[in-house]
């Protein structure tokens, strides 16, 4: 953990807890896990040693209340182990049978005196020490791998020479923090009407709401609002960035601030705080969850810059500086700088987001947190969290690894990530690998697909292949992705030279005609759907650390399963995804994919029986199979394990 | 650092201090390391960003004294940074003049204000911000790239918003804890004689004193010697460890005790207290300190058994538990068991290692340390070290990595390694490159090419050519190496199936002809001298960390560089070697070597002269070189890169 700070979990996640522990000599031990939840329960938990040499150990417990969490790690001598590893060893070889034999039978009755143990428990090893009372090779080596007896002594160990480790943090969160999928738009374009004198009338959070099914019908958990706040217009940004606004250009919703006011206040063509509340209703009523874009910084119109100037920075020749990344300049904003009274920034912000929390808002996305001090958003979010630990902030800090890690680490419960420029497949088993597996104890990457400011080159000339392959990744490769409208139009011409759409909905309106697309065959609402529909039936793809990757002979091949063990699924029955996608939008691949099965439980070279669950279609396989993946017909396979009947 | 244990280093090791720094948005920051030495001295090192994404900044300092040191990072904005990176930007795009040039003479005049500035570098700090004073883009890109400038904010940053991390401890250990060439040997075979009778008559540490001067000769810093306690008689092992000792065999100087005495006495045929002081002072005047063997177990006959039975396992049969690895067992030695009477053994061993203290040892070699309790060693350094910070312990733990690196965490000065396994380049590259650069701020390899326990089936089937390349690679890679007596004369003949020497000098007395062995040529001591007397002309190879691996397109040819730069020579002059060795001990290989040569401060493509210390050979090399390292002629070029004159 980056700093020191606690770990984290979401409730409904499988963690694994992992520690460490070795004794001196050639003694066994066993490990448990103490682990104490928000309302004071206590578990105990055996630890496997993991066969790697080590000295690890690992227990899977899936964590199913948010609060806080502590736990410990307390190793012991494992007593009875020790003794049956020589026993047997011994009993084989004829050595000492006299005293391996005698000390078995004091380890057996102390066992069986003590007084938790069940009868029949009591029973079995009262017997099992008297078999040992005469010597007897054959005696000591089937007492000591007596299935009975080791059970007895997994369950309950004779432990001596107790080790204590420290008590330890896990802080868990509520479920959207770990799974879900997002949606993201413009409330203004919904409902936005082109006047006869080509002008533009603005949708409203009236006209927004009546997207909402159809997003909800694609089985989206989140819609994720871009700034509904009053814009300014000093320096209003144009169409593509330009430095003029034509008359009627709305202007960027992240140039925050006018007189009609600013973080505090919704955009009068958006219509009322009433409205934004409806919205809010409307959304809940679908089963979506309203996150609202905290973007901290102000247009030259902001109430904030005639009424706190020192919350910017001025220059000597008296003008507040804009935001800019020398050359560039950004005219139409103005940064924040937290240095000349961090007090009162620190008080407003936190008024701003308890203002939204009111509203019924719980999830934020935060704009640019990585130009924010660190120690900000740590108190901001302690301050929030401690107030309603329901509220989930994802960082877009699309930064070095040092800040994004630090981000996540000091409070944020979600993050964008690297996901939308690792395309191929050595880019995609490094990416996925390391939030999975190295930083999963405290970063949950949002595996965005394209967002309004990235449309990448993969996209741009992937064609629709091309978004139907991230689509499937993003929705299996991890439990949190999301998708910015138009996705499904596959909306990929950018601003020549950039990497962003062109005509960018940030300046100006756009006008979708979704169910006309979905009717004509255009859209990939049905695939988000179908995607959507697969991760509420598949719990083992609500989990982000239970990825392995496998290999195929060909570098544009990507193969990963996701497993999740019957302990964990709650239904009795593993739930395992194969997933087989051709990374390249332009070719046909065949090749042979190599897998490990004994992750779910199929001995190499055994056959199992899979479904596609895009197509339908159902293979015998086996360890290594043929694949055929079209990149313009089918080029992913997500395949479930079927349970043999 | 495993466990939160405090980073170490020794006297003139040039450590590497490092941190992740960084600050929110686009401002320059700057870090400073603040170290305080053993007596309370301060110093401020200005660190370097990596320029790698890491945010990583690194400092190095060579450490001079023994003794704890503190250090912090204290990280601040860098203004004058931040202000000049845009002022060149914006000079050179034409914008915003005016004030660029107001902000640099404001801050240009508060430095020049600064009291402990020179009155050269205020009046340069005047002159320049006077030239801002009229906006002008040609003076302002002059004035942010000014280097004269540059220096003066270097040596003393314009540096606000500080931010100060916690004090860290350094435990600094004295220059043979990280640098030394080890020579083993068994005093009881220097001198001994085959009477007529076949029978032999012990060695002394008289006669065994003899022998120092050639160990010296030969350039090593210590000779470590075996146990020279009383053995017992109990179960005394014969030659190649039989179980049945014949008359006359001296036993295994491991199975320590016996009715003339434990830990504490001299083997009587060894001589007496008096002459092993004696022996200690041979050894110092001739610049050799003596390191001695701690192996903590006793024979049958040790005093321990019976005045403190309680030290050891009694079994229900009432006898004492043997050493044993089931079904593998060591009669003749009785592990101690600390389970019973912790403080009593922790007392006596207190005393055991004081009293050698006395005699004048300050290195313990360490035998099987990992048998016993790691909080057991944990004290026992402390305690030792606190009256003595000058003693060594080296940790002879063949065993996991977990528990090698614990045992170095909690304070072993030096660890045996993984290296006499490591042979191929692959190996190699891995080991080494662990053992510089992964574990380096705890654990200190000593790279022993053999010892009385091992025999690899390198040496065994490799010839000659096997042990040169082994030597050549252990006294350049790492500071800390040794041999174990006979490698000079290549005894590579093993116990059939087993990893040891056949007729293993544990057992048995060994007869060795030195001098008659080089005068035929037979010997590698003139090539472990011209090692050793390399080892002490070069700095670059009494460092750590300092390697890295360069490449060749054989698989057999390894290439490494050691570099030391000039400001830590002592010589002005930066010491640099290559060295390139072919690990394949039974053929002739041609390549090409292919070197990152900006390390040395070549340029890429560039000429440099290199000198060959082996063979005085020298050539003309740039990035790429052919090379032809013979086996059975030349396997290994250690090359010095010549200062150009």
């Amino acid at each position: 953990m980056p700093g020191g700070y606690p770990a984290k979990a979401f409730a409904g996640e499988v963690v694994p807890f992992r520690v460490v522990a070795f004794r001196e000599g050639h003694d066994r031990i066993g490990v448990h896990l103490r682990l104490t939840g928000p309302s004071g329960e206590e578990s105990l938990h055996r630890l496997t040693a993991l066969k790697d040499g080590t000295d690890g150990w690992v227990a899977e417990v899936a964590i199913d209340l948010p609060g806080v969490w502590k736990y410990r790690f307390e190793a012991f001598a494992d007593d009875f182990a020790t003794w049956a590893h020589a026993a047997e060893v011994k009993a084989d070889a004829g050595v000492d049978i006299p005293v391996m034999c005698a000390l078995g039978a004091q380890l057996l009755t102390a066992a069986a005196a003590e007084p938790d143990r069940s009868a029949a428990e009591r029973r079995a090893l009262k017997a099992a020490a008297k078999r040992l009372k005469t010597p007897d090779a054959d005696e000591l080596h089937a007492v000591s791998t007596d299935e009975t007896l080791l059970r007895a002594f997994a369950a309950r160990p004779a432990a001596s020479l107790g080790s204590v480790g420290e008590w330890m943090t896990l802080t868990v969160e509520r479920p959207l923090a770990g799974v879900g999928a997002w949606y993201e738009f413009f409330p203004r374009s919904e409902g936005a009407v082109r006047r006869k004198d080509g002008t533009v009338k603005s949708g409203t959070f009236r006209t927004a709401a009546k997207r909402l099914p159809g997003v909800a019908g694609m089985g989206f958990d989140v819609i994720y609002i871009v700034p509904v706040h009053p814009i300014g217009t000093t320096n209003r940004k144009g169409r593509n960035n330009t430095l003029t606004a034509e008359p009627g250009d709305p202007g960027s919703p992240y140039a925050i601030g006018a007189p009609e006011g600013g973080h505090d206040a919704i955009h009068p063509e958006l219509g009322t705080l009433k409205d934004f509340r409806a919205f809010v209703r409307a959304a809940k009523a679908q089963n979506l969850e309203v996150a609202m874009d905290l973007a901290l910084q102000a247009s030259p119109d902001h109430p904030w810059v005639t009424e706190h100037p020192e919350w910017f920075t001025t220059l000597p020749d008296g003008t507040i500086a804009y935001a800019e990344n020398p050359p560039k300049k950004y005219q139409d904003i103005y940064p924040l700088n937290f240095d000349n009274d961090p007090d009162g920034i620190y008080a407003e912000m936190l008024r701003v987001v308890r203002h939204w929390v009111a509203q019924g808002v719980k999830i934020f996305r935060v704009d640019n947190p990585h130009t924010k001090p660190l120690e900000f958003w740590e108190w901001l979010i302690a301050e929030i969290n401690a107030e309603d630990p329901d509220v989930i902030f994802l960082a877009e800090a699309f930064t070095r690894p040092a800040v994004m890690r630090a981000l996540a680490a000091v409070g944020f419960q979600q993050s964008y990530s690297y996901f939308t420029w690792r395309n191929t497949k050595a880019e995609l088993e490094e990416f996925l690998t390391s939030v999975s597996h190295e930083t999963s104890d405290y970063m949950r990457p949002n595996l965005f697909v394209n967002t309004h400011d990235i449309l990448t080159e993969y996209l741009q000339y992937g064609g629709r292949a091309a978004y139907r392959i991230r689509a499937c990744i993003a929705a299996t490769a991890g439990p949190v992705y999301g998708v910015y409208a138009g996705y499904e139009l596959v909306e990929n011409v950018a601003r020549p030279g950039s990497e962003e759409n062109i005509d960018n909905e940030k300046y100006e309106f756009k006008f979708r005609d979704w169910e006309g697309a979905e009717e004509r065959g255009e859209s990939l609402a049905p695939l988000l759907r179908r995607l959507n529909e697969i991760r509420r039936q598949h719990p083992a793809l609500r989990q982000l650390r239970n990825i392995s990757f496998h290999w195929s002979d060909d570098d544009a091949v990507l193969v990963y399963s996701k497993h999740l063990d019957a302990a964990f699924t709650g239904t009795g029955r593993p739930d395992t995804l194969i997933v087989v996608a051709n990374v390249d939008p332009h070719s046909v691949r065949e090749t042979t994919v190599h897998l490990d099965t004994r992750i779910w439980g199929v001995t190499p070279g055994d056959e199992y029986e899979v479904e596609d669950l895009l197509t339908g279609a159902t293979w015998t396989w086996k360890d290594h199979n043929y694949v055929r993946l079209d990149a313009f017909a089918e080029p992913v396979h997500i395949l479930r394990v079927k349970e043999p009947s």
